[in-house]
């Protein structure tokens, strides 16, 4: 199974989505490193790509079935700092699919060293509905990401 | 006339307000000294606790008028960086108030040193409707600002 | 034991440190609430405000010892979103001053419903040297944190 | 002349380069639209990777010369709003290298729809030693912008 994304080189293979960002000096400060803060957001273009790449529009998904996505819990491990000008590699992998959530882990690391990882990144996103309670993840969407090997933690939803 | 804002040791007289904010390292970059996008942060805070401090609602407006402040344009001259751990006072003043829009001058500078600016910013913001298009400014909006020194340059809307 | 803080309503009582940050648009999202990863910059900035209620000068323990804190860690749990023009209170305490890191535990909640937090971040921050090797916490700074409830697990260290 | 830049659909023709960036969750605002300072964000990322399909590395310009591009003024009108999901194009030209300084113009459109510019962005760009002072661009740099079209407003510096 090999599927590629249009934007910025990425691209998703084996259940893992790779894509990249260029670092720029929004992106760092006065320590001249990346700011901390700014990892989630590296994470999260990640995640968004990886939906993407898969098919999944967030915004047809609010507008039709009145669903959406939302962080519950993050937490990044900061082992080595990106600086100005690095073409960061951003990994996105679905670890589990939940009845309403779903455990994602990033990673983070200079393109050309993808295997000297500088930030990882765990997250629990929640499916939830207009009214901000917990809804149901979509069974063609959790099955997306069965098929690309996330664990299945709960019954298949009846939607 | 002097008047005072509850935040951060903001505060209305003679038709100039000010208020002030410490740089973060989120507000700096690489350079060592505070990102230049980040001065439209600043002053966009500025503009808010102005607002405020006269007892205007942008909430309310668009809630019960349909009526919103939009941005059409910006002008920042950069003179000196401010740097982590300053605190900043922005200086803020409407000078012109038309039919539809009003101009605004912003300076930023160093608390202690306010002679010394280090980013001038003008604006000209515009009040539009639902539909986003071009909106009268409520009247007694615009009679808050002439009567801090803004120039009318046109009719008083007759709303 | 009740100390001050000069900025924005800051305050130090009990080893916990309280200060304030109003939410403008800049920290929002097309969501319409808070941006996920600007609760870390609302962290960052409590924990900066505590240094200097506490006399810690980071740019001067930078200069003349040649040490830096640094985020190894940092976990957030979403639990509601923060809006436009809400008053935050950040909650910032040192749970644990170790050898050469501390943990510290951190609320944010609207300031006028303190009980009912939005986030919560617990963060891992590590003191290193010039050549970003572990360093140990200057005595003094421990003794601070560890005056004020701080778990003290390692030895103190001999400066 | 048509060359091209490796980074995200970037290329420089006819004294104009072109790239792309999407528009996250992070470059919006509670207004639903792209927040208004984050439009210097994206003049900024375009106007480094112009610089970088010329081949001019500032990193190794301060390094090895002392050399370094300031904001010296930014000018931003504002004409419509991007959104969530859309691939913006920034379109940026050197108009004016003259002796110390640079005059640039960008637009921001959405990616399909060039000619609708939402954006423009014109700034004053100078080069300053390490001292902060006014510096001559070096020649060959000023060479390159001319030959793409900027007028050459100041006689060519000698270094």
């Amino acid at each position: 199974m090999t599927e590629t994304a249009a934007f910025a080189g990425g691209g998703l293979a084996e259940g893992v989505h790779r894509c990249h960002f260029r670092v720029y000096y929004e992106d760092t400060d006065a320590g001249g490193v990346v700011y901390y803060a700014n990892y989630l957001k590296f994470a999260e273009r990640g995640r968004t790509e990886y939906l993407r790449a898969l098919g999944i529009d967030q915004s047809r998904l609010a507008d039709e079935r009145g669903l959406m996505f939302v962080v519950r819990r993050s937490a990044v491990d900061f082992r080595a700092p990106a600086r100005l000008d690095d073409l960061l590699e951003v990994e996105t992998r679905v670890t589990e699919a939940k009845g309403a959530s779903l455990e994602i882990a990033q990673v983070v690391a200079v393109a050309e060293r993808p295997a000297d990882w500088l930030a990882r990144i765990e997250s629990r996103i929640a499916c939830i509905d207009r009214a901000g309670r917990p809804a149901r993840l979509p069974a063609e969407i959790k099955a997306k990401f069965v098929e690309r090997g996330a664990a299945a933690t709960a019954p298949a939803p009846q939607n």
